[in-house]
């Protein structure tokens, strides 16, 4: 159990709020189990919040009435009003949208289902929905003390798990028995566990960027990618290391040297008032100019939080889209992440996650990023 | 990778073709990805499946387009046709929609999000988008011979890993020392991972059913609720015992003696025909005359399969439900588990998985389901 974060949630409703009464919503309901947790500490698998006017309910079904009770009262959850909900949540909301005789209701049109909002305007005949998204996304984006302090002692521990790897990673070994290896190195770093299902991608398999670890044993000439991560306190870290078996090919090493370089200059691109796609373009640019434009297949990084991908993205400006491209601000936490991939070759990335400062960045994941041959 | 399933995806792609067409829909779009586990084998963060008369198409950006054009070459992905995507999902999906001219697109409204059928609506001015639910669910609830296969041995495995619980718990151990030990035991079994976060809940924690193991040490006189489970090829297995700490109570042994019968009315009750709310009320009405009614504080059970939760549901009748109560059918596999929480005294739950058959039910998960004292 983290500690109480009193202050924070109190800090963090607020901001919620201010952005609710700006959009002109009388209520709105936080629906995202990461987006609740966020405000509320409340990390239940059911559960809504919501919030109108000097008032912030969490309505929960009898399985975590007791929990949310108790955490209110103890400090351990924010200062939530608890209405429960004794048997569907759409008649709970409803009920209490009604009784309220709010006009204008805002909803997470990026996490509620259709499904979803049918019943709740079913319930609610006189109440106006209206999608309001992006309020607590963009609160999350920006970290706040608290959560900077656990991303610095994350990105420390993920770091020393990326410099035991030498004693990880052996010839003969399958991809799976290295993920198993290094998933043990994580918990005993301090992890609660993997933050996403642990990359090792070795030879071939490298080509694919999300390749599962197989029962492939690595063997000499392989490029190996190895990307991993942890959850410390909630928050997400996410790492990515490069080893060879033995003596890799020339046009290995090269592609290698690519990417490094690559993520060099994307991250000394990382300052605020920065656009995410001048980033990703740092890194673009230098894979385009030794002949891997196409080998980059994914984005050059995304935000890091209490999930392990949230926003910004960093990645080509979108032509489709309907937001303004992110920039980049001071307490934003990212991941710099540019990769290769040729069929054949196989896959080069290297990945560190980056705070946004003030003046620049600061590395939080400092760790040896040469190719590591064992 | 589990063995090819060629024929099994064949008949789940036909079975789904023959309800969207019943149902008038000339294209279905499956974005749950889940769903598209099941009819197809892959299972990437992103894709959308698209079904049409004699057409399957899977859409999948640049990630995953060569493990998609592999698999399936290899025959490990069902005979799909890749549909590259090479900026947004909604742009692709709504050219091709627009090129077919299709006029009844029906889509998942349980699983898609309010703005992601938004952006779909804006690409495709001349289609009519109908809510089409349940139909690949309807064909998940019914097990296949490969599915069974599946289920039955991780029954075995899990069953296993109850059989060992006297050497994984201790006076003194915290919880969390313990569902560690639990969790290494399952991967031990050959599950390649929990199906879900494990709970050991002791003492006073016990009576949250979904509490979270924490640092309280098991002392002598607890009742603790060890809740765990595993995912073997892909399928997810659920089982509870309950252990005691030196003596309990004679109330303690009440509650569990309580469960313990309800738990064996309720399984005796499984049979195809029967509604799920005569076997969830099977198991309630043992409880209320124990005195237990309002510390049952959830459903008596839910399906099993791919997913840890899903269809169906083992539960009271809902009185705002849409769709009629469902009704067991051999082939499902569902998990029977009743529970009584009680402020002070603590929990107890007991929890197996079961087969319909044709005549009645299996026991998937036959372990002694007798209090384990330590």
């Amino acid at each position: 159990m983290p500690a109480p974060l009193d202050a924070a949630w109190t800090r963090r409703i607020e901001s919620v709020q201010t952005a609710r009464h700006a959009a002109g919503r009388d209520a709105l309901v936080v629906s995202d189990p990461t987006n609740i947790r966020y405000l509320t500490g409340f990390d239940g698998s059911a559960g809504l919040l919501l919030l109108s006017i000097g008032d912030v309910r969490l309505l929960v079904d009898g399985r975590y009435q007791a929990v949310v009770r108790d955490g209110v009262a103890r400090g351990e959850l924010a200062a939530v009003r608890l209405e429960p909900v004794p048997l569907r949540y759409d008649r709970t909301l409803g009920d209490v949208i009604n009784a309220a005789r709010w006009a204008r209701v805002g909803f997470e049109s990026a996490h509620l289902t259709v499904a979803t909002l049918t019943a709740w305007q079913r319930r609610t005949p006189a109440a106006a929905w209206v999608a309001t998204d992006e309020v607590v996304e963009r609160a999350r984006a920006i970290k706040d003390d608290v959560e900077i302090a656990i991303l610095r002692r994350g990105g420390r521990a993920i770091a020393d798990v990326a410099e035991r790897l030498p004693q990880l990673i052996a010839e003969g070994l399958t991809e799976r028995e290295v993920a198993a290896r290094i998933d043990a190195a994580a918990v005993e770093a301090g992890f609660s566990g993997p933050s996403f299902p642990t990359i090792v991608a070795s030879g071939p398999n490298g080509a694919h960027p999300h390749a599962r670890p197989s029962d492939r044993k690595l063997v000499r000439g392989d490029l190996v990618v190895l990307d991993f991560g942890g959850v410390l306190d909630g928050y997400c870290l996410d790492l990515t290391r490069m080893s060879g078996i033995g003596q890799v090919s020339a046009d290995a090493h090269a592609m290698f040297d690519a990417v490094f370089d690559a993520q060099a200059a994307a991250i000394a691109a990382v300052r605020p008032g920065v656009p995410g796609h001048v980033v990703d373009a740092a890194a673009r640019t230098i894979l385009e100019s030794r002949g891997l434009a196409e080998a980059f297949l994914h984005a050059t990084g995304h935000g890091l939080g209490l999930q392990v991908h949230e926003g910004p993205r960093i990645a080509r400006i979108d032509p489709d889209a309907t937001q303004p491209p992110p920039v980049l601000e001071a307490g934003m936490v990212i991941t710099v992440e540019p990769g290769a991939y040729v069929d054949g070759l196989g896959g080069v990335r290297l990945e560190d996650d980056v705070l946004v400062t003030t003046s620049g960045c600061e590395v939080l994941t400092e760790a040896p990023r040469r190719l590591l041959i064992v």
